[in-house]
């Protein structure tokens, strides 16, 4: 049977490893960079924007109002949106083509709201104890130990800012995932392996 | 190494079960009916309002408060504490105590929020598809069908504003657990071989 997984995470839980090494274990394709790729060939839109956009939502709503008008510019479906929602469409339709051809570890992009209806597919959210998830912000992603804290809940407020923007519903939630798994309890190799299991158990 | 396991679910997700066949396969003590008969041999409180009040509050607050000031009448070291609330005294030193002693799992009762200091404990939540629950419900639980989602949804209800009144934390929220499960994908029996793969992946 075919198989789709979507990893939603904290920042610095260490989702999208896991995600890469449980797309490596099960012999799945992988989809976080190359989706950025695929987006930007097919919109036309700049990795950057693609990267940064794509998930976030920084600032006030007003502020990207603003920006989205200031930029909105393409005809889309005989309509004009904004840049972002543009994204949000674009990037909608390629996950749905990908789930529907493969088997495959999605990270982020609201893909388990997007494929919620799916009955292949798996949901899963990772979290980390605030310590590991600073420790891993410096060491692996490059974060100011200076602050650290603050600019990880920036972002995942972001995220969550995102997400309810586009899905209406609330990111992290409990009831919208099959799995959700605390990285500090388990290591990454831990959920990989506990994430492997029910895969396997599933078939 | 000692091991606690704390479950706690949503009204017909089967969380019980899966905690009682956990128990079983991991040869660990179970408490869910058990420690009711602690409570009440420790408390002189009757089993029936432990096994009521002890998970819920329902009602309004000043209904509760009214009710607790109507029957309250043990002093408790030096004070006079409304019943629900000695209630919830003696409860969580009995869970203290039982952690402290063996390995076990234990059902409800706000015990992941009582042990969450413990590195030795594992704190689960168990949730299902409202279908589900409401066939379980109806099955196991001999709810009505008339009204069974409504039912359900009180329950869940009054244990969320439980858990609220005695940890000032949001009962069901992902970050407060190690493990969150959908127990409609991976069934009851998944569920429980799951559970095992973790605690013995932590061994």
């Amino acid at each position: 049977m075919k198989r789709i997984i979507t990893i939603s995470r904290e920042c610095g839980s260490g989702g999208r490893t896991i995600g890469r090494k449980l797309a490596e274990k099960l012999g799945y394709a992988f989809y976080d960079r190359e989706l950025i790729d695929r987006v930007a060939k097919e919109s036309g839109l700049a990795k950057e924007f693609i990267e940064e956009q794509g998930e976030h939502i920084t600032g006030s709503l007003l502020f990207n109002i603003a920006s989205n008008m200031t930029y909105a510019g393409q005809v889309f479906g005989g309509h004009m949106l904004p840049l972002q929602d543009q994204l949000y469409v674009v990037q909608s339709d390629i996950i749905k083509d990908i789930a529907e051809k493969e088997n495959c570890v999605i990270v982020g992009r609201c893909a388990d709201y997007i494929l919620k209806e799916r009955d292949d597919a798996l949901h899963v959210f990772i979290h980390a104890d605030l310590k590991d998830k600073m420790e891993r912000a410096v060491k692996d992603y490059g974060f100011d130990q200076d602050g650290v804290e603050k600019a990880l809940r920036k972002k995942d407020k972001a995220r969550a800012n995102h997400y309810r923007y586009y899905t209406d519903a609330e990111w992290g939630k409990t009831q919208n995932y099959d799995i959700t798994l605390n990285s500090s309890t388990c290591g990454l190799d831990g959920c990989v392996d506990i994430l492997y299991t029910i895969v396997k158990e599933l078939e």
